[in-house]
Order: structure tokens, then C-alpha cells, then sequence
């Protein structure tokens, strides 16, 4: 099995499945760091009644436990959907290396709201952006 | 005792101070509803090595488990210093009705950063201004 985008983006597409079925908006992330998982997470804002436990932060806390460092200089987040602004400012402050996003989101995202990465963080768009489109599209056709 | 900003940002005052002891950046939050104190929290990034863990971001998750519920949409937050984008994103998705401040940030506020309030969410700035500033140069005075 090839280590690439597709492969973490599908890991994180996997727990945003797990969101859905817990009835959340899905959303999943993974934080990767030389090839290894160190952090995989999903929205759980609803099961959690905080609007503060979007997959993003839950990964950022979770991925610094790890390396035992607050700092994400040498990880990529593999991320379903854009982050929101939120977010966005979360991952400002972890100096993460880079972002690889599966589908924009042209409402509630940071391009759209406002707010801005850290200057060193690349962010990258658009892999496996059908199947990341498809569950949320399925969410909120469930919802109406 | 009159339950004014003043009152109330004294008390967020005092949350800096313990932060500030903590070899922490000295910020408070305190959030209020109806007159009661829900919350009251101070910046912990480098004690718990997390930079999710600002005063703003752990306030909001405390009043949401003492309300019950995810929304503060009858709350005021008392804040030393102006949010910055992932804070002012934190209580954008929380609704909270009003955000009291003590000092703007014009490095790392979200008014300089990007990103923006609810539309139903008042802020107001300079209670306790110089105190609360005062604070935040004694920090990064001694860090020099």
C-alpha cells in the first residue's frame, strides 16, 4: 500500500463515516508525521455539546500529546473538509508544515470567513474531493 | 458589591494573574449568565503544551457542560485581552450574546487577523483596559 494523500485522506474519510453514524456534521481528520498516524479524529460537537470539538482541534490536542510538544512543524493534517475559522486559527498557532484538504467548504470555511494560516503551512485541495462532498451532501439531505 | 464589567473583569483580572504565575501569557476569561459566574479560566498553552488550551477556548466547553448545552446565546464573556482568530472563531460557533474586553491585541486580535463574531454577538472594549495591559507588558517584559 503506497503512503500518499490518497491513502491518509481515506483513513480521515473513514472516521468522518464515523461521525455520520454518531449523527454529527462529517467531518474527519488524521495528522501524520514521517508516514506514521498521530492523531485521527471526527466532528463531535453534537455527542459532546461543545462547539469547540470539531475533528481539527481534537487532532491538534491530540497530535501534540504525541510528540509530547505543542508545536506541528513536521506534520501534515489530512482534513475532509476546509476548515473553519476556528480552525484555521488552531492550526495558525500549531505551526503545521502542511494541509491536505478533500472539499472546500464556500460557507463556513476560513477562505470564505475570514482568518489566515501560518505563513510557513502549504495547503493543498481537492483529494479525493467526490467521496468528502458525497457524505456531507448526505448529511444534509438526511437533515431536511 | 455592584455586578458590573468592572466586577466581573476583575475577576478575569485575577484569572490572568494565576496564568501569569504560571509563566503562562496572562489572560482571563470569565463567562456570565444571569449574574452567575458559569466559567472562569486562563490561558494554559505552555502548562498543558497544547495551543488550543487559550482561556477563551476552555471557558467556552466549561459553560457549555454547566448550561447543558452547546449555544451561550444568553451569556457575556469577560476577556483581558481581544480574541484571537481561533478564539473569536470558538464564539462565533457558540452565539454567545455579548463579549466584554478588557485590551484590544492589534498583533494577534482577530480584528487585525481575519475572521469575525456572530452577527448576534456585541463586543465591547476598555473595561479595565489599562489594568489588563499593564499585565501583558509585565509577561513580555520579563521574557526579554
Amino acid at each position: 500500500m503506497l503512503l500518499n494523500d490518497e491513502y491518509f485522506m481515506r483513513i480521515a474519510l473513514n472516521e468522518a463515516k464515523e461521525a455520520l453514524l454518531k449523527n454529527e456534521i462529517p467531518i474527519g481528520a488524521v495528522i501524520v508525521a514521517n508516514n506514521s498516524i498521530i492523531a485521527k479524529t471526527h466532528n463531535l460537537t453534537e455527542n459532546l455539546n461543545d462547539v469547540t470539538a470539531h475533528a481539527e482541534m481534537q487532532a491538534i490536542t491530540a497530535a501534540a500529546n504525541a510528540i509530547g510538544g505543542k508545536y506541528l512543524k513536521n506534520c501534515t493534517m489530512y482534513l475532509t473538509v476546509e476548515p473553519c475559522q476556528m480552525c484555521a486559527g488552531a492550526l495558525y498557532w500549531s505551526q503545521i508544515s502542511k494541509i491536505v484538504v478533500g472539499v472546500q467548504d464556500n460557507k463556513r470555511g476560513f477562505t470564505t470567513m475570514g482568518g489566515q494560516l501560518h505563513p510557513k503551512t502549504e495547503i493543498v485541495y481537492g483529494v479525493l474531493e467526490d467521496e468528502c462532498k458525497e457524505l456531507m451532501l448526505t448529511f444534509f439531505q438526511n437533515k431536511r
